[in-house]
């Protein structure tokens, strides 16, 4: 997709697009995402992953919707430390950060504020990453998955409400979730195959929703080597997906799809 | 919409629809959106906010997607309690929480693990809302800044990866933010009206992006009376918006759109 927009909101990667089967050499303007932590007097409250812009804006209306502060005679000053990604929020009086709140973890649908345990960090552990590319299979077989995928979708049919997630081999679908959250439907999936002892090397995640790092990280910890969405992807997916040798394959509808990463496990 | 689906998965609710201006009652299938808490060893982990249905394969997912558990072995027993919506995991060998994991915050841009500070429970205490019908505005005026609300959209336009949000008054709109997370976009417009102390009783929130519960939570906690969706609304949304006297609006698309709380804000 390609339109006027700030240069810092996205990034360009070389990528491969694929029309009905024939692959072409192309470039892909992708959602910039980046984490942004937030102190309020010097305590570390959270690190969102976000788009980087107006990270003033998003630290105060943060700790607004959370309950921290409660109107703008409560901010003292503010500051944006742009090399570090942080806020430091400073109130005009005491507040008391419990501890209690910080550990009594409430989960909920939204996009945008995921508390995950899995670190970004983390993966500085996982450089020695061994890529297998022995599990191959064509964009065609791609596409017809996809199109039974979202045949699926009955909650979302009669909703429009939900997110899809389905784990496939190369000729049919094996397991069909959907939920409200993008996570919850890929948890129900890796919650099923670890009850029911499946493997996961040699599927594809299939899935409605945007890949976002979390949703990568998750995806390589499932050992998942094949992503492919409905929708699009963020600049640190794909990064993270180059380093753990990920294919990651996005807008996959119709005949068409974008390959962001390892394209050689997709034949023409 | 409508379409074959399991009943508990979604909830039928009156409602009014709009077309190029005329007001029709009728009836909308919502997706269902319930808590879901996940025990390990008799220790809380996670609420979740999600679609009532797969609840076991849900809470291994997750534990397993966020390190807890490392593959089937570790599972001794799962446990999913319907009236009270809760599944306990019991492993078999002993797994070290360490409050330190539970206490730092990493928040990310997914859909379905956002953790939240502001509590259901917290409802409570808020039983006697003052509801203020004084502010309207016709349909035909929400129709035009919907309208100006997608053409602003330009990293939406170059990526497809953000979601949108914008505050607006009855003629203009005001404040326009992108993000790729839904509650981003929606805290960034707090923030600056926070810091610019722009007041919000008489404003619209819109949002490209859908209403589950957190998002309708924060919005009351920012006064907000009334909110407009491209998108899907879920059940506890719709309950919620009841309660809070909040005019919640969805779908709202081209000159349709289902109001499904508090219509007479509404004109015709």
């Amino acid at each position: 997709m390609a339109a006027k927009v700030k240069k810092k909101n996205t990034k360009t990667y070389p990528i491969i697009k694929i029309f009905d089967g024939v692959k072409n050499a192309s470039k892909d303007e992708v959602v910039a995402e980046k984490p942004l932590t937030i102190y309020l007097n010097n305590q570390k409250i959270a690190t969102l992953m976000c788009t980087p812009q107006e990270q003033k804006y998003l630290a105060a209306g943060f700790l607004f919707s959370e309950g921290f502060i409660k109107n703008s005679g409560d901010i003292k000053r503010i500051a944006y430390n742009s090399p570090k990604e942080e806020v430091k929020v400073f109130s005009r009086k005491k507040i008391k950060i419990s501890g209690h709140i910080l550990q009594d973890q409430t989960f909920t649908s939204g996009c945008g504020k995921n508390k995950s345990f899995l670190k970004i960090e983390d993966l500085n552990l996982l450089e020695d990453v061994l890529i297998n590319l022995e599990f191959t299979l064509s964009s065609k077989e791609i596409i017809k998955l996809m199109k039974k995928f979202e045949l699926k979708s009955s909650v979302f049919k009669a909703t429009g409400g939900t997110h899809s997630s389905a784990l496939a081999n190369k000729e049919k679908i094996l397991l069909f979730k959907e939920d409200i959250g993008r996570h919850n439907a890929v948890d129900k999936i890796f919650g099923e195959c670890l009850l029911k002892k499946i493997p996961l090397q040699d599927k594809l995640l299939l899935t409605s929703g945007r890949i976002s790092s979390d949703i990568l990280l998750k995806a390589h910890r499932a050992k998942i080597n094949l992503i492919v969405s409905r929708s699009a992807v963020t600049s640190l997916a794909l990064e993270l997906a180059h380093r753990l040798g990920i294919t990651l394959i996005g807008f996959a509808r119709g005949k068409r799809m974008n390959i962001y990463t390892y394209q050689m496990r997709v034949l023409e």
